[in-house]
C-alpha cells in the first residue's frame, strides 16, 4: 500500500478493535478525512482519555469517570436490589430500558474453569463484601444462560446461601416477536418448563 | 445512556463514520477500552494527523504527507502513462497489484449534472495541464462503468482528442471466477460486445 503513514497507522489501529478487517478498516481511515476538525479532535481527545479519565466504580465496578459511578451516588435508586451483570454494556442495555431502579455489580467475566476464569478471578467477592455490608434484600442475576452464565450463577446463588438475601434470576425463554421456528431446542425446552398459567381459576 | 461522557463522546465520533450505527459505535468504544496504551496513543495521534499531516500531492491529487507523493517523485516509474482514478482508494487497490508502474491522476469524483458536479468540480484541469506540460503517451481512464462514469470518461476522450495523447479505458466484462447467473445483464452485454477472438488462425 503505498498510503501516507498517518493513514497507514490509522488503519492499523481500526483493525486493532473487534470485527474490523482489513478492508473496513481502510475505508474508516479514509472516511476519516472527511471528517471535521472539531469532531477528529473530539475524537482523539476521548480515545486518551479512556487511559486518563475511565475508572472503575469502586462499589459496584462499572465504568466510571469517578471514584463511585452516577448509579451508585443516586440517592433515587433503590440500593436494596442489586442487578448482577457480565460487563458494563449490560448495564447500558438495562438502563435503556428505563425500568429498572435498582443498582448494580459488574463482575467483568463469567466463571469458565477450562479458560482458566475461577470465582476469584472476576468480581464475585466484592459482591459477597456488599452483601454483608450494605443492606441487600434481592440480588437479581441478568447474565446470559451459557455453560459459563449457569455456572456463575450457580456459584453465586450458592455462596450466597446463608446470607438473608433473596437470589433470582431473569426468565429465559422465547423472546417476543421471534419467529418459533427459529428458536433452538434449548430455549424451547426452558420455555416449556418456566410455563406460566394464564387461564383464569380461582385456585390459583 | 448512563456511560461516562467519555464513552459517550467516543460512541459519538465512531457513529460519524460510514456504515457505523448506533449498537457497532457503542462496541467499538468499549473495546478501545481494552486497546493497550501504545495504540490509543498512536490511535489518537493518527487522527490529529489526518488534519495536520495529510496534504494531497500537487501533481496528481493523490493523498500525500510531502508536496509530491511518493509515486510522483519515484523516478523508476513510467511518467507517460497515467492512470486516471476516481479516488485515493483506487490508487492503492492498484498498488496493491503491483504491476501498474504508470502514475495516477485522482479526479476526486465523477461529473454528475444531477448532483451540481460539473467538469469544473472535479480534478480534471490538472490533468489537461499535466498532458500539456509534461510528456504523456497515455492515460488510461479506470473509473466505474455507472452514468456518472461513462460522462466523465466521454469527458475525458473529448477534452484529450487534439492532445496527441492515447486514451484508453480499463475492459469491463465478466469478473474472474464469478458465476454467470449472477452476472447482470448491462455486464453481460458488454462483456458480449468485448468478446475476443481466441482460435488460432494465420489471418488474426
Amino acid at each position: 500500500m503505498n498510503y501516507p503513514i498517518t493513514i497507514k497507522n490509522l488503519i492499523e489501529c481500526f483493525k486493532k478493535l473487534p470485527g474490523i478487517g482489513e478492508k473496513t478498516a481502510e475505508r474508516l481511515a479514509l472516511a476519516t478525512l472527511n471528517l471535521d476538525s472539531s469532531i477528529i479532535h473530539l475524537f482523539s481527545e476521548s480515545l486518551e482519555n479512556t487511559k486518563i479519565k475511565i475508572k472503575r466504580c469502586e462499589i459496584c465496578n462499572n465504568l466510571s469517570e469517578e471514584e463511585v459511578c452516577s448509579i451508585c451516588k443516586d440517592s433515587n435508586r433503590n440500593h436494596e436490589t442489586i442487578c448482577v451483570v457480565e460487563d458494563p454494556k449490560n448495564v447500558a442495555l438495562f438502563e435503556k430500558l428505563g425500568t429498572y431502579h435498582g443498582v448494580y455489580h459488574v463482575l467483568d467475566g463469567l466463571i469458565s474453569p477450562l479458560d482458566g476464569i475461577n470465582p476469584e478471578n472476576i468480581n464475585i467477592d466484592s459482591l459477597i463484601k456488599r452483601i454483608e455490608k450494605e443492606n441487600i434484600k434481592e440480588v437479581i442475576i441478568a447474565i446470559k444462560s451459557s455453560i459459563e452464565g449457569e455456572t456463575t450463577a450457580l456459584y453465586i446463588v450458592k455462596i450466597l446461601e446463608n446470607k438473608n438475601v433473596i437470589v433470582s434470576k431473569i426468565a429465559h425463554g422465547v423472546p417476543l416477536g421471534a419467529e418459533m421456528d427459529y428458536i433452538d431446542a434449548l430455549t424451547l425446552e426452558m420455555a416449556l418448563e418456566n410455563r406460566k398459567k394464564i387461564s383464569e381459576e380461582n385456585n390459583k
